[in-house]
């Protein structure tokens, strides 16, 4: 039984670094080429959504209110595409607009208008304001944060708790700071970690006391319906409870198809109040004179409603469960008990978040990297890629096959203890020096 | 034979004003309802594109390197589609970018990016500076003013001659102005004018010395290959003559297969120096994953190359280019030898630009909508929407059916005579009153 490092004699430690590097050097000469850098759907995923792809044919072409979908117009969407996504946002198709192939193009459009338009409401864009901030619960999705520091936005990392964000933590930053303009949010198996907000969280986000009048909340509930287990967890309806709290204009809810159908050509969507909406759309008339309504159409007659969605994503869930499975039981094999890890156990969503020793995810990363499996960056699930502790590391089991996985979970868990000894080894040789320094 | 108004006795004027009233009141009867605000294809044009719609297969999705175009990635199009689109903007497909559905959307993008970036070599994105004008040829495109009004960017009309925008007058402001940061151009089949920029134009615009360093030429190629004739104007690369005229990087080229092939399912495309390409991709990468890949694969197997689309560009003109004859001929059975308005002759594009006498076109497009006719609004082809002679009104013949476009166009012949006659009566009116004053 292998200890942890810190409990191991100096010649335990250095025996079983040689073992390591060994087993290391064994995987160098595999070549392998193997990238779990991102949460990318599989090709059998794929597969499940085959009919999608020709599913529309010469003569279908027309929306149900008779809209030639080939021609120009209809900027927020066709009907029967704003009542899939109102099921799937779980709002009224008024308060829905649905767009292109990217709701990451939806939150860096809006971002990109509120620099350079004030809200309702508002006389400023935050462009024209000195300072704005955005609190980042972290670890979280590097896009998000990588919007923020395009536009020179100042992220506030928020650490999270079991059920969602630090509550206490923002209501103490946002109740004095007016230049806190917002905060992201992935509310379900969130983008690394996992959680899902509870209803309380979600209650309290939408009530929160801000010194600024235009608060927003960020909602990307890119995961909605992509739950690993027949007991998804629940997620409270933050357009509501906004609304009841008095806040109807706070959120902008953001999801899409890219990991239902076809992640290069989904359709993506927002909902948010009527007031914001008609904003958007005044906006949205300088951009585009519509969006691919054929597109969407096809999706609508592929998928049909929130049920024919539901019951495709147990197809999803059949095919990547073993696989979070397969890195789960391979950290558990390889590192319980040696104290240098511990992960997230996700009932849902694309990521498993793993934490190693404070100081050891670059290095882990690097190692992993230089022996051929190329992991998401150490530091990118932080505002500005500066993981305080240097620990969490994004795991996205999703991509690779099977064998491919196994390996590149007994090779993270190689460098994990190698980094954690090369650590120790480290802490020991300086603690001697310092000694002989007197 | 009817003279103009202006020549007609006061007794003529009256008789002829009742009899035209008459007319116009049974065009209110018949209650028609025609749209000719926008220029687009009709029906049958698109039908020439049926094909595209399911030309996609269940397993054809690979991309000639091997990329699986359902899934994320490839932020500049698939090599397939940005060898299409550099051979429909001559230039290399390294200086591609090719996008999603609207090359409105490339244009406002690129805009607000600089609003909100320094270009490559700049310290201060336009956003920062205390002005920023630029040159709008007139009567041109609305939605290219709507950005820029949107935007807060001063725009400053250009008058057009006959081989493109008038040189001098643009030689002279860019001369000592630092804050004209570039022009719009359609020079093709221009909207409204239908001007086609001579080798000259395109060679001097390249060569334009200007006091901005950074101004640039927004080259809006929308009616590329949209020939009404089989012998096309030519139009000189402007790539080629701004390299040449050591200025790579003035110009940012647009187009798209939106009046190719589906308006609103169409592939938009993006041509500049490979600096402005590398410094749009840094950006790209913060707004999006990537387009729609296997819409662009739909086109790439539809239209195969420049030549397909060119051939396919014949049996659009072999619809519209009757439309085109129809409006012409039936201004000129109705209009000619009255001096009351004077239009063009397009040799492709979209429209045909219409001149009324000073003052008439916004009384002329009201009166036309009264009776069920909706021209774009007067005004909409210059900057701000303010015509400085009211005089140009847009017309778009493909979309309404021939013996629609016949009665429309009767109709608009009937409201510019009514209208012309109503400010001569008037005009008389008041110079009557002006004798009595004495």
């Amino acid at each position: 039984m292998i200890t942890e490092p810190a409990k191991m004699s100096n010649l335990e430690l250095q025996d079983r670094y040689t073992t390591l590097t060994n087993h290391y050097e064994r995987f160098q000469q595999q070549n392998l080429k193997l990238n779990m850098a991102r949460g990318i759907p599989c090709p059998e995923q794929l597969d499940l959504s085959a009919e999608l792809l020709g599913c529309l044919h010469d003569t279908d072409y027309t929306a149900a209110d008779g809209t030639d979908c080939r021609n120009y117009g209809v900027l927020d969407g066709i009907p029967e595409a704003r009542k899939l996504a109102a099921q799937l946002l779980e709002t009224s198709p008024n308060q829905v607009l649905v767009g292109g192939n990217s709701s990451l193009t939806l939150m860096h459009d809006l971002f990109v208008r509120l620099m350079l338009q004030p809200l309702p409401g508002n006389k400023l864009a935050w462009g024209k304001l000195g300072n704005v901030k955005i609190l980042c619960p972290s670890p979280g999705y590097d896009r998000h944060f990588a919007i923020c520091e395009y536009l020179g936005i100042e992220m506030i990392p928020v650490d999270y708790l079991h059920d969602g964000p630090n509550i206490e933590q923002i209501e103490a930053l946002v109740a004095d700071d007016e230049s806190i303009k917002g905060i992201w949010c992935v509310p379900k198996y969130s983008n690394p970690t996992g959680i899902t907000y509870s209803d309380d969280t979600v209650k309290k986000l939408a009530a929160l006391p801000t010194k600024a009048h235009d608060f927003l909340i960020l909602w990307d509930n890119a995961y909605n319906v992509h739950h690993l287990t027949d007991t998804p967890a629940p997620l409270a309806d933050i357009l509501t409870a906004c609304s009841q709290a008095g806040h109807p204009d706070r959120v902008f809810v953001f999801s899409s198809t890219s990991k239902i159908g076809f992640p290069g050509a989904g359709i993506a969507m927002l909902a948010s109040s009527e007031r914001n909406i008609s904003w958007l759309k005044k906006q949205l008339a300088i951009q585009t004179i519509g969006p691919d309504k054929l597109n969407q159409l096809r999706h609508v007659r592929f998928f049909r409603d929130r049920a024919g969605i539901e019951a495709h994503m147990k197809r999803h869930a059949a095919i990547i469960k073993p696989k979070f499975d397969l890195v789960l039981a391979t950290l558990k094999e390889e590192l319980s008990g040696k104290n240098l890890a511990s992960w997230s156990s996700p009932q849902g969503g694309y990521f498993i978040s793993l934490d190693t020793l404070p100081g050891c995810a670059q290095n882990v990363v690097a190692k992993a990297a230089a022996a051929g499996v190329i992991l998401t960056p150490a530091g990118a699930t932080f505002p500005y890629g500066k993981d305080p502790h240097d620990k969490n590391i994004r795991l996205a089991p999703t991509f690779p096959s099977m064998p491919e996985l196994k390996l590149a979970m007994q090779l993270l868990a190689l460098c994990i203890e190698l980094v954690s000894i090369e650590q120790e080894l480290e802490k020991r040789r300086s603690a001697k020096l310092a000694v002989h320094d007197f």
